[in-house]
This record gives C-alpha cells, structure tokens and sequence, in this order.
C-alpha cells in the first residue's frame, strides 16, 4: 500500500472504533449481525467532529515518522473523546495504561463498553484519555493551552484542532494572538486546525459562513500564513491534506530557522458527520447540525436504524482493519509512530513524568528583618518579588510569571533585574523590560494567563499567575475546570504529580479604594473552596515574612489549586522569618504580643484572616489594652483558611479539640476576614463555639474613597472592632460604654477628615499603625 | 471660526477639564497661579486615554449635528471617567443631572474636586455618568455592550472606543463578529474606534504593535470597513477625522440602505497622553506607557512639576474657552447638539426612560392541569417555551432571548413557532430557523450572550438568557460588574428603572450525568448570593407550575438580577397552577399531601429546593410514611432561595418566627438543595434551629452515569434521605433498622444495575417515581 493508502486504512479503522464506542455493548468486530441487545441503552456521544480529529491524527502521524518530529495533539473540539481514545487504542498507548482493554476483540469489546457508560470513561477527552492535556468539556481553552505547552519546548509541535463553535468564544478569539509571544528559538510550535464542519449544536457556525476570502484575511491578521484543505471525498482529501502537511512542515522549519516570520496554520473544511449516514428518516444528516451527537438515534428499538448502523459500520470494511481475532493489522500497527513519539503516549501529555523540582533559593534569605512585631513597615508583594527574581534566575526553563500587564502594579518588579516581557511583536526605543524571551508573560487577557498556565504546568512546568483580586473572577470557570482535571487525575494512576497552579491575588479589595466599586471583589475564595477539598488551598499571609513561606510551600507543592491573597501596600512587619515559619507551618495561631489572656482563657478572641483585618484587629486589640486593661483578649491569625474546617472536610482542618482550645467554646469571636464574611461561617459552622462567632467582612460597601474609609464601609475598621467587642461582652460597665462613644467619634472624626480633605488621618494613613500612635 | 477650529475648542476644553478633574482642588480658571493647596492629596485617575475620547466626543458631536444622528458613545477605556464627564457637563447635561454642579467657576471648581474624591464620583465611567451604560472598571465588554444597545434600535449608532488594552480580552475579542447577528433594517448600526494609543499599563498593545497591513486585515477579516486616522498633530488629525467620520456615515447610510454589506469602522492611531508632557524627570512622558495614569505625580510637593502642570493647563488656553466667570463660550454651548440629541442626555443611555412594561400573556394558560399532585409529568422548560414563544410573538421589538446555541438542547424550541435565530452570515437550504431579524440570539459565547443582553436591558428593553448551569460561570465577573452596577445605579435618582437580567440555567447539575463531571457545576448560585441582597433574586422551581409563575415574576420585576434554575428533563407535576401561585407567592411552604404531621410539631423536617432534590425528597417521604407510619415528617419546599435569610439580610427574608413555624427549632432538619450544600448553611446559620440542619446537596462527585447514580454518588438520593432520617431520629427503634438496612441494600442495588445495565433501575428511572411505586 502506499502512504496515502495506509492512512486511509488507519483513518478507517479509527472511524470505526469511533463509531463502536458510541454504539455497541457487545459484537465488536459484527462478527453476527447486530442485535438489540448489542446496542448500548443511552446513547451518549457526538459523532459529528469525530471523523475529522481522527482524520487529522492519522495525517499528523506520517510526519512524525516521516520527520521524527515531538508531536502531541489538542482536540478542542471536546466531544471528540471516541477519536482521542481509538488512536491511543491503535497506537497501543491504550493497552499499555489499561492492561484490562487489550488491543484484541475482547479489549475492543471492553473499550466500545466502558465509553459513556456507568463506571466507564467520559464522552470527553479527558484525564483518563493517554495523550491529552486538554479536556473538552467546557469550551474555549484548546488554542491557550497549546501555546501553555509549547513554551520553552522547543523541539515540540503542538498540534491544536479548535472547532468551528469553539472559535466563536472569547477566550479562543483572544489566543489567534498568542503568536506575538512565542520565540522562536527557545519555544516551540503551535500548528492550529480551525476544523470547519459548519455548525455548532443546532446552528451554523460564524467562521464556517463568512467569504472564504474574510477568512484567510482573518487568518492572515492574526499572524498565520493559512493553507486551506476543502472537500468531502476521502481519496482527495487524504492527497490533498498530506501535500498540504508537507509545506507547512517546511513552513514551521523556515520559522524555526528564522527565514520565515509567520507561521502557518490550517483551514479544515470537511463535513459534519463525515462518512456517516447521510440521510436518515427522510432528512439529511451527514454534512448538517443533525450529525452533531449520534446520527441514528434509535438504534436499539428501531430495525431500519440498526440496519443502517451496520451497514455504516461495515463501510468501513472492518475485515480489513482487524485480524478475526480483533487485533489492529501491520498496516496499522507498523504505520504508527514509535514509543514515546506517539501523540497518545507523548511524556508532555503526562507532564509529572518530565516534572523537574524547581531549584529554589532560601527564602529566609529574603526576609525582613523584625526586631520587634509591628515597628516596621514593608510592602509583602515587593518582598517577595525579589525572592521571585531569584526563583527565575534559578530556573530559566520551566517557572514562568504570568499576569494581565500587573507585575509592576503588583510591585514585582524585581523580576525584571533578571528578565524581560515575552515579546515578539515590534519594539520601540521607549520600551522597557521586553524580549522575546522573556520569563514574564503579560497580556491583558486573564484567560490567556490561565490557559497559559495550565498547558505550561499540565507539561511538567511550574508557575505563578498573579492578577488584581476582582478580576481573577474572570477565570472562574476556567479555574473549576482545572480544578476537576486535577481531582480526576488523582484517581489515574498513570497521570504523574503536576506542579500547582499557584494564584497571588494583590491589589485586592481593602487597597482598591482609588479604583473604586467595579475593582472590589474578594469571592474567588467562595468559588474555589466549592471544589474538593484535597486540590484546593487557600493562604492569606498578613505580612513579608509570612508571604515569603506560603509562597515557597506552594512553589513546592503538586497537584493543588493554591490560591495567595497578599497586598502590594506598605502593612507591619509581624514576624520574624522563624516565626513566620511556624505560624505558616501550623497554618493559624495566637499572636502572644497582641494578646493579654497570658495563657488563661481570654474574655473575647479576636481573630483575623488577611493582611488589612489583620492590622485593624491588632490596632483594636491595643485600643482594648489601653483603655479596658482589665478585659482578657487573644488575638489568633489565620493564614490557612482551610485550618478552620474539621479535618472530615478538609485535610487541613483542625480538630474540635483544638479548635475549642483556640477559639473557645462560649466566649465571643469577632472575627475579622478578608472576604465575604459568609464564608467564615460556612467553615465554621460545625465548631462548637460557632453561635458566639461574629464575622466582619467585605459587604460590597464600597467606593472612591480612602483606604481608612473603605474599611469603616464595612466595619471591619479597629474602632468598630472594638465597639462589637464592647457589645458583646455586656458585663464590661461605663468605662466600656464611654469607650465606645469614642470609638462612634473617631468614626465620625475620620470619616468627616476625608470628606473633606480627600485623604485619612495621620493616625490611621497608610496603615502605618503602631501600637500606642493610635489612641483616639 | 470654521467647524475645524470649533471641533480644537471644545477640544482644548475637553482636555482642560479633564486634567482639572485629576489634579485640582480649587483654582480651577488658574486665575493665579497654582499653590500646593490647590493641588489634591491623592492624584487619582487615568490621563492617557483622556484626549483620545475627547476628541471622539467632539467629531462625532459634528456628525450628530450635521445629520441629526441619533447616537450614543460606549467609552471602553473605562479610566477614561474624566472625559465622559468634561463632555457632559460642556454639554449641559451634567448640570441638569447634578444642580450643584453648575456651568460656571463654582461649579467647575466642584466637579473637578469630586472627581476621584472621597464622597465624590469615580475615576472610571460608571453609572453616575450622564450619557454611559457601560461601566469601564473591568475591560472586555464594551463592543458587546454596544451591539446589545444597537439591536432593534433602527435609527440608532453606537460609537464604541476600544482601547487597545481592552482588545487583548476575549470577550472583546469574539465581539467583533457580533456583525454576523445585525440586521440592517430592523437594528441600528455599531461604529467600533479602535483607539491605539500603544500601550495598557506599563506594557505594548498587539494590535498597536502588528504591522499595519496585518491590523487592516484583521479587521477586513471581522467584516469591516477599516479607516485609518493617525498622526499626532492636532490639527492635521482633526481635518483628517473629520473627513473621514463624513465617509463613514456615507458607508453606514449605504449600509443602511442595502448597497453595502459592511459597516466601517476606524483605527484611530493617537499618543498615548496627547497633548500632555512631552518629557518629565528627563524621561519621555507623552506617547509612553509612562502617561497612562498622573504625568506628573508629585504636583503638590514639587514645584516643578506643579510649574509643568499649569504650563500644561494654560497650553489649552483657558481664556479662549471659558469667559470670566467660568462658562463655557458660546463657540461651545451653540456648537454642541441639542436636547435628548446629545450623546450625555440620550434617553438610550438612561434606558428606564424608554421602557415599556411587557405585553405578557396570561401564565396562566399555559398551565399543565395537575389534577392529583405527583401523578403526571411534563418537562418545566419545554412548557415555559410555550409562554416564551408568545412573549415573544407579544413584544416583537423589545424582548430577546439569548443562549449559547442550547434553546433548542433547553428545550425552548416552542420558541421557533414565531421566531428564528438572528443570522446575517450565509445560509444553506439544510438551515433551519434562521433569518436577519430573529429574536433569538445564539453564539457560542457566553461573554456575547450576556454583554448583548446588559446593554439591551440597559437601552430600556427586555430579555432572558438561557444557559447551561455549569457554564454561566464563564460569565461570573460579567455578571458581578452589572450586579455593582445596579446597585449604584439605585442611588441616583434620574437612573430609571431597568428590566431585570433574567437568567434560566437548565441542564443542570443533576442532569448532567451524560456529559459528566465538567458539566457540573451549581456554583453560580454562590457567586450571586455574595452581592448585595437588594439586587439579587434566586428561585427553584420544582416543576412546570411553578416555573411559570416564577418566569412570569421575573419578566416583569425591575433592576434585579433574577436566576431561575429549572430542568428540561421530565419531572412530576406537583402544584396545580392556583396552588403554584400561591406557593411562589409565598416563596416557601409545606406539601400538604406530603407530610403527615397534620398541622401538629413534627418529628422531622424534610426541606428541598430544585426539582430533582424535591423529587427525591418527596419518594423518600413517601418511604417514610409506608414504612414508619408512626413519624410524623413534614415535607417544606423552597423556591425563593432568598426566604431562607433573616430579613435584616435580605427584603425576602422571614422572619425567626415564620422559620421556627415551618422548620421547628428543635427537630432534625434534612435539607436536600440543588447546589452545593454550604449556601444552605451560610443563609441559616443565624437561625434557632440551625443545629439541627443536615444539608444534602452537590459535592463534587460526579462522572458519566446515570441520572439516579448522580443522585447517590452525592447522597442526595430517597434511600440516602431515608437513612439520614434514621439516624438523626435514634428512638425509632429496631424497625427502622431494619428499613435502613433496605435503604442500604437498594442503593448496592441499584448501583449495582447501572454498573451492569448502563441504565437506572426502572422504580428509579428517568424521575418517573409515583408515591407508591418504589417501595424497595
């Protein structure tokens, strides 16, 4: 057989396995005719985009052969997990991860069975499915997460077939542009596929119907040299694709070597369904939206729709593809590529087993000197940018810093002592910190940073995504669909440890006082700890020193979501580097100084989560000392939130016990959160003490106004503090009660300050508190 | 003067009073020369982008005048607040809106102090602009916003300025193709200015720095007719804008009128901070990233910098602009258009003005007949698309539906009796249901979806959005930002009224089993509860009934968001349409014929909310009542989320009386909810009873399966409810050991089936449970 006859055969077969997958229970290879008994009773599966992505896997694995080329291959196109699954079959990749599915007809039996089916694998591609580091599900992602993988790989083509519904999301339009930050020296390819099969689910796609010419021009905009490979007889489409191939293999190696700019990519135009049932009850199916799930839909129960099925089936000539004993013939099984070069066995599709640790720096080296708790002041973000600078420097292969151009605003800038801004576009003279490659990745596109990411770390990298705390709502559901990848694969075996995904959210809520309303939203906290429990952590270091431990621990860290809450303005240096340690080590506890219950249970607790709360409670706290010495207060600082579940929640979580030794059981809480002050309950609500728990949170009060301000909006400000700590400690008396006048006064006194000089008093300005500056 | 020289006055005192609002306090004519005091404490706001909308302000004001255009301005580059407001009040409007602010010195002196100031307005184009529906805090949304205002306004442009900054995102991204969904006789037009000043924060733009033929393609490719206007000399720029607005609105007329296909648009090429300092510190300012926010940040303590300032300010020639007691000259206020044609007061921007309460027919036509509850089935959606559909035949104008291609998949299809998809791209004979003027919006976007349908609600017209659950969280900080939006818009007084954002999430959690776990996801439910109670509404209808009346509700409320969660699959019927009023009225309530506490305390509370946890909840009362006759159990179910909040925290909240009635405050609670359970926590915790509260729901467990595996996989099953029951209820005694261990053996059992069968059980299947029908 020649080339192009050999890929038909694979392609057929394929097809065929496709279809099987969707279909049958039982009869695999129709060695009898089809029963009803052989048909699955739910059919679940999506037909229509699955003849192309196999199309385009059997023509990508000449040229790995042909070309000894690292390859590995994104469907976007997400319902196209029969495809994904029949060539990690073929290429025996399928088998080697699960023994149980042999490449024969009883394994073939198995595979059609377990897809979709109860206890089976998804519909998708999926973390179970070998060769794939993009799941389907939700759609979007396919071209960011092809360009995430080609970063600093640069022997590597990742091959990206995006559907022609996939390409009218947002987060897909935006990543055309990801070439402009790609080098083409120490990065790898992206070789996108716009696969045209014309419709969505029920619609006509907007790329499929445009003129043929605002396409290429479309195309060419973004930056792509496009090859179009049209039509719908297989004999000239296989020609035609492979010659097509070809060229833009040359075209990636001018690229490469630097005598071509662009690179090129590819316009697939095919039919929906192709190869399937083309007209079925009277209406037409292949090449329209009703090929999109299954073409025959009542194939159980329905005679004429079963007999149709097999006669598609058999179309594919399976006598031809299989040896009576269903295993794959030598002109399948001699044509695929070999070991790891096979796309469905390729180790970046598994990045844990190229996994590297990162070479880290001490980060006590960079810490803050704290001669006495809460004398000085430092700017956490800025800290730890230059423990980040080193981290960079220490790895310039595979740590890459991404962010929505808020590096500097995020004050890391220490970063660009080291490195640049990946830029590959034009540079002007005024330009700073840019280079093609550069380790810092800033578009203003959260979801091309997170897609970024997730490719980057899916392939055995490691990262950070640092963002302004409201807008990395953005990314929610990209986030949850991370989030579940990481949750299935902990259940696969052979999907080895990734690094975590690692968030630092600055700029946040209490310091966007001059943005105002629209840049004030702590609630990525509520939707991460949605997910389960053993994937997700959440940090909120309330100084330098406790920034630079949680940062180091989930630099370490694999398989998390860890979610960083830090700001960028000046707060109190709390604790020494040793201390910060432990505190971060034991995740929450008493801040002695702070505190005067000296060991004996305390009057009130006042607990804090978050660098502002956390100030406002320890200047509440000295109020409290100062003025009520006699009320025994602790202070306890939380810096991982999940500590406060019980450990039946979360592998954090704290025992009762320990949390009743804390918190106590009947004495009052004000506790102080960074975000909303639900969330607190809702980790709490089990802990015995939880009906004296008074949480102070963000309760969307804001505006343009001062930071001082903002915090009164909300009374989490020290002098409402203490004025919640006054009322619920009734025994307290006058003195209290005088107290707490003042305190309503100083509110006052401060609020009316800023109204009418734009800016907060000196004693609460800044955050530069100290424990005895700030008697009212 | 000629028109060009008019166009450089207003202008000149655009930008005047765009840097007055950054950095002055008082002084605001110079009529000495500046002091430190005069300067404001904190220089908050964004001068980069602020000379480029100006000068789109004034051109495009010539074209209104000219032509009589009726035309509104979306300023996407939101810090660009300074701008919009410098033209409202050159225009009057401002005045009109806020009376203090009047058009001379004093008031002058007032606008630019509470510009960015405490207690004032805020730094970006917010609500509080006269003449803005859309809010430039988190960029993306600004072309979206602009065709939404487009659709079924005939006579109406949309100006849209995209900043280069915000054209990196996504959803801007895909917005460009939002053409394919306009039509030419029945919408108005969208003007998209692409304003490349070259920079976001401190980084290059893409589309400012690909070659030009690239960026001209790109457009092309969109659809577009692109016009160049670059240069940076004033008036070299304004003859060439001007010339070229006059070729637009030729090419927008011949749109209009058939003898073109595509709309212009304009890539405006200006200095980032035009106009500004050429050079501070010995450093390039004007034309750098460095202009983006202060050009001169320490005006007050430095006195060159303050010298540079008022150079800057005289540079516009203040006299020339303003007489002596502050007005504006009469080369502006004669020049400006008038009345409503002004882009600050047109009506369309305050949208509550034009709208038109809905033609609704009577719900309550389209009721199932429920002659004994939970005899008969329908499927909720299926029937809501039958109101639909006359909705929408009703309001042929102004009401749209928008979804990412699944109103069909949601089955809402009743809708296409009346209706097609809005589609302006080719069509093929094998199309269905597709025309220019549809009513249905379909792409695969949820950014579009939901920007289209704010700006519609906001031009003063009406909608709903139709999603599937688990993806409506692609749109979490959209719908954040129009939360915040609402929310302000409350508090100023000429803001009417708009419709409320309608979402219907169907093919939720539950009836995901067959694409599996990234299609399950309930958790939007926690990110709209987070913002503030006076703008969110969440229901749960259990079946068709209640559907209906809950729609209806929503359709007619005002400045809400309101999301209905409701199933497409079968469910029983449980509420006569009179009882479903009723009962929605209510919010909550007890199912009579569920329960058998007879009016007396009951043993247990079984509470639900959402369909398939009521289904479930109902059969495992009915276990309970035929098993152990002697408990008393009382069924409440939930539809408005809200009733379950003391009404300190929300208006529907009840009362502790009403809760401890219905829930008891001493009896085990068994709470089955829809989504993840921890909501139901955060919204009782404050309650008597809430000790007793066992919340079943969502947690993450999840695959491809079965509807009733899904069910057990997350505990929210009958036979699970029934052992919950049990076990919290310890002096049953030994015959409800024994029915816990048949629970136990018919969940094994039924596992056991699906694992076998690939299907449910037939008692348990499809949700087709009748009260006496599963007995295990």
């Amino acid at each position: 057989m020649d080339a192009l006859e050999l890929i038909d055969v694979y392609w057929r077969a394929a097809n065929y396995l496709s279809v099987g997958q969707i279909y049958l229970l039982d009869n695999p290879l129709l060695t009898e005719p089809l029963r009803p008994e052989h048909i699955k009773p739910r059919l679940l599966g999506h037909w229509g985009t699955t003849p192309g992505l196999n199309f385009c896997f059997v023509h990508l694995n000449r040229i790995i052969r042909e070309r000894d080329q690292d390859m590995i291959y994104i469907a976007g196109p997400g319902h196209g997990g029969p495809a994904a699954v029949a060539h990690a079959w073929l290429e025996g990749s399928y088998t080697e991860k699960y023994p149980e599915i042999t490449q024969d007809a009883e394994g073939m039996r198995r595979l059609f069975r377990q897809f979709s089916f109860p206890g089976g694998i998804p519909s998708h591609v999926a973390p179970e499915t070998p060769g794939s580091i993009h799941e389907g599900g939700e759609l979007g992602y396919a071209l960011a997460h092809a360009y995430g993988a080609a970063f600093d790989n640069p022997d590597l083509v990742v091959a990206c077939v995006i559907g022609d519904g996939e390409a009218e999301t947002g987060p897909l339009a935006a990543s055309w542009h990801s070439n402009k930050f790609l080098d083409r020296s120490s990065d790898g390819v992206v070789l996108p596929i716009l696969h045209l099969n014309g419709y969505k689910i029920a619609n006509p796609t907007v790329l499929a119907r445009i003129p043929e010419e605002e396409l290429v021009k479309l195309m060419e905009g973004y930056g792509y040299r496009p090859h179009i490979v049209s039509g719908d007889d297989p004999a000239v489409m296989h020609a035609l694709m492979a010659e097509t191939l070809d060229t833009v293999f040359d075209q990636i190696s001018e690229f490469k070597y630097g005598s071509a700019d662009r690179l090129p990519m590819i316009i697939l135009r095919t039919p929906k369904g192709w190869t399937g049932p083309a007209i079925v009850d009277g209406v037409p199916v292949e090449g329209t939206w009703r090929a999109h799930q299954v073409p025959l839909a009542a194939v159980r129960d329905n005679d004429e729709h079963r007999a149709m099925l097999e006669e598609w089936m058999r179309s594919y000539r399976p006598n031809e593809l299989f040896d009576p004993e269903g295993r794959p013939v030598a002109a399948i099984t001699e044509t695929v590529p070999e070991g790891p070069r096979r796309m469905s066995a390729n180790p970046h599709a598994n990045g844990g087993e190229l996994l590297r640790p990162l070479s880290l720096p001490d980060f006590r080296d960079y810490a803050v000197e704290v001669k006495e708790p809460a004398a000085a002041h430092s700017e956490p973000t800025r800290v730890l940018g230059g423990f980040l600078r080193d981290v960079i420097a220490a790895n310039p292969v595979d740590f890459r810093l991404m962010g929505p151009d808020e590096t500097a605003s995020n004050r890391l800038s220490a970063v660009f002592e080291v490195t640049d801004r990946a830029w590959h576009a034009e540079t002007l003279p005024t330009d700073e910190n840019l280079s093609s490659d550069g380790r810092v990745m800033e578009v203003l596109s959260e979801h091309l940073c997170q897609g970024w990411l997730e490719a980057y770390l899916l392939t055995g990298r490691h990262g950070l995504f640092n963002s302004y705390e409201a807008f990395i709502h953005i990314v929610d559901a990209m986030f949850n669909q991370h989030a579940k990848w990481l949750q299935a694969s902990k259940k696969i075996p052979w999907r080895r440890p990734v690094a975590s995904l690692n968030y630092l959210l600055s700029s946040h809520v209490w310091r966007q006082d001059h943005n105002g309303f629209t840049h004030q939203d702590p609630g990525f906290l509520d939707v991460v700890v949605n997910k389960k429990a053993e994937v997700v952590r959440v940090y909120l270091p309330p100084d330098a020193n406790t920034l630079l431990s949680v940062a180091d621990h989930c630099l370490r860290s694999r398989d998390y979501v860890n979610v960083i809450v830090a700001g960028k303005q000046p707060v109190l240096d709390l604790f020494t580097m040793d201390e910060a340690v432990a505190h971060c080590t034991r995740g929450l506890g008493i801040i002695d100084w702070a505190s005067n219950d000296e060991g004996a249970e305390p009057d009130v607790v006042l607990a804090c989560a978050g660098d502002v709360p956390t100030l406002e409670t320890l200047a509440a706290a000295a109020l409290l000392r100062e003025h009520l010495p006699e009320l025994k207060v602790r202070v306890v600082n939380i810096v991982d939130l999940m500590r406060l579940q019980p450990p039946s929640e979360h592998p954090h979580g704290m025992s009762d016990d320990q949390f009743d030794a804390l918190f106590t059981t009947d004495k009052p809480i004000i506790f102080n959160f960074h975000g909303y002050p639900w969330l607190i309950h809702r980790l709490t609500y089990r802990r015995t003490g939880h009906g004296n728990l008074h949480v102070r949170g963000y309760k969307e009060e804001g505006t343009t106004t001062t930071p001082f301000d903002m915090a009164m909006l909300n009374d989490i400000d020290r002098y409402h503090l203490v004025m919640d700590v006054i009322d619920r400690v009734p025994e307290l008396g006058e003195r209290a009660a005088h107290l707490r006048q003042r305190m309503v006064d100083a509110r006052l006194r401060a609020r009316a300050h800023t109204r009418e000089h734009g800016e907060d008093l000196p004693e609460v300005r800044d955050w530069t508190w100290t424990p005895h500056a700030d008697t009212p």
